[in-house]
């Protein structure tokens, strides 16, 4: 304590294509990029220890302003010391604006120019939430990186419904560079928005890059769309952002969508999939997906995965893994939540090592190569 | 693997009034006394890493052949290698027989003198235990400690109730005697039952020692009864109890139903409490028990106990914690079931080292004076 926290700051190490490793610097320690973020939503990574987190390689957890403004709330988590303390996570935090969740997950919602107002999904209480008290939550909580609010559309809709809620993003863009008094070592990071229309995606980013922030965002694309208009959204925009500050898709996804967008120039991911689907039974691995639900696995005295360095993917068998998650033993998701959050973390430092290497492509067909062997071939 | 197992022992090393402190030896590994052990019902102690449940100190954990017998089922653990190689637990492990299960979770059950049909919770399949069949399950688990299949009768009963369960667990006794066909290290115990009739408990005592058990239990005691009626049930049967083989007061119990326990030379005991408990907000400690769902640790920033050696104890506040219980996650039911264990086994490893020096009443009243103190005084 009582030294000065670094500045925040992003530099590149190595370019491979379009791809690029490199480093961000915050208040709470550096950040290897491409990093997958995994989600801390109620400051909690499910079913993790925080310890066990930062051990498999992640740099860094994502915590959700919604759920936290609701419970157990920005003013009561900054008198307990912040969400670093709070939760025993002393690396970097980012946040979300909160802005996704209030359209995904709260009831009577309303959206006006000063913001949108909504109802608890827990308790029914009235909420506003504008770009000045996104901000200012995500302050309370102390998070290294912050993000803009703005208005996600889901698709499909129509051309003027994706101009006018991106034109709203971008003042709302405005209205949170204005409010954002960061502490040292803290970044603040506008959120491309603009649904599948190219010409949208352009005028978003262009506007964005001109009022200026640490780090860009494309957001608006987990939200069902097929693969291909994500990529393709991709190619889009990151040849625009600028080289010297970090891109983070937000809420994607696969691991297919995490190489299919480092290789586009993605620097940051964060997505529920690995935690949630490791609740639900599902394993992620080099050979594919494993559904432990499966009555296959029933007898099956094979790890997921012998050859993982993770004790989750080597040390018990699937037969072990079908028993618990029949079973709803909380062992179950403890351990496939575990596997699947250390195969997300290999993956990228795999691909940080490639992109160092100039290798990415191949190790992108040789990884595409493991998971099509499939279950069987595990 | 290849070395012969050690064979099925029992020593003890202090005597201090009745309570002694002693070295069970299993083909798994050693077992301190008094030990408690935590339940580990469906192959898994719920909510811990085996790794961590050992690290605690504990040497031994209880599995239910009930639960394992329908899922997922006696002979598949058998065939992937048994108990201890499919849960990842290379220490002992007991087994209870079945019997108490049975008689608190089957349907439509049914008593005789061959045995007893139930059908599943799970599926309502029917199934029959005998005293050779509960044999022949904790053998095909491969538990190092196993138990006869009894009756246990709740109480209040009428004393003819009690005398013909107990009769009728005298018999079974003997039939799982002759079941028994150990491998090196593992050893049989015979439960004491006969309710809260001093002179039925008496007799049951003595016919079990003559029929001649590696260890001898106390059943029937964790029915509900005051605490009052267990105690007065252990000063009948313990002195009569042969002072070489381990004593096991089974399903039992709180805090301070250990110190009573092990203060009458008590050896063993098995509970849900500490890992139940942790999963519906309670914390036990030195300073006695912490309900984590009550509001007024919202923003009491203090850990459940910051002198203890254990991370789940120290490293997260109150605070944290009442957030977690509040919001259902699965990381408070992990914190909190890793702290109430790890407070049992230092409360054990405390009698233990107390009787080796000679001072258990000293240690025992130190003790309560620390629960009495209470939430507030922590």
């Amino acid at each position: 304590m009582g030294a000065v926290p670094p500045a925040f700051a992003f530099a590149t190490s190595a370019i491979d294509g379009r791809a690029r490793t490199g480093l961000i610097t915050t208040a709470h320690g550096q950040i290897r990029t491409p990093a997958f973020m995994p989600v801390g939503t109620a400051a909690t990574v499910k079913a993790m220890y925080p310890a066990q987190v930062k051990q498999l390689g992640a740099d860094v957890v994502l915590g959700n302003t919604y759920h936290l403004m609701l419970r157990p709330g920005a003013e009561r988590v900054a008198r307990l010391g912040g969400l670093h303390q709070f939760m025993n996570w002393p690396h970097p935090i980012l946040t979300d604006s909160g802005g996704f969740q209030v359209m995904s997950l709260s009831k009577l919602r309303k959206i006006t120019e000063k913001g949108v107002t909504f109802q608890s999904h827990i308790d029914g209480a009235r909420y506003e939430l504008t770009p000045e008290r996104s901000i200012e939550i995500q302050g309370l909580l102390g998070a290294d990186i912050q993000m803009q609010l703005d208005e996600c559309v889901r698709m499909p809709c129509s051309r003027e419904e994706a101009d006018r809620a991106m034109q709203l993003s971008l003042r709302w863009a405005e209205r949170s560079k204005a409010a954002f008094g960061a502490l040292p070592g803290q970044g603040l990071f506008g959120i491309v928005q603009g649904a599948d229309v190219p010409e949208l995606r352009i005028e978003s980013a262009r506007k964005l890059i001109d009022i200026g922030f640490h780090g860009y965002a494309v957001g608006g694309l987990a939200v069902g769309e097929p693969q291909d208009v994500m990529l393709a959204m991709l190619d889009v925009v990151t040849p625009i952002l600028p080289a010297d500050r970090p891109r983070y898709l937000m809420g994607v996804g696969t691991p297919d969508d995490l190489v299919e967008s480092v290789r586009r120039g993605v620097d940051m991911f964060d997505c529920v999939m690995p935690t949630r689907a490791g609740r639900h039974g599902l394993a992620y691995t080099r050979h594919g997906k494993v559904n432990l639900k499966n009555a296959r696995h029933a007898e099956d005295t094979r790890p997921l995965d012998e050859a993982s360095p993770c004790e989750a993917s080597n040390a018990w068998s699937r037969a072990y893994l079908h028993h618990l998650v029949k079973s709803g033993e909380i062992l179950g998701m403890m351990l496939l939540t575990w596997n699947n959050l250390a195969y997300y973390q290999e993956l990228m430092a795999g691909m940080r090592a490639a992109i160092a290497a100039g290798r990415l492509d191949d190790f992108i067909a040789g990884t595409k190569d493991g998971w099509e062997r499939g279950e069987a071939a595990a």
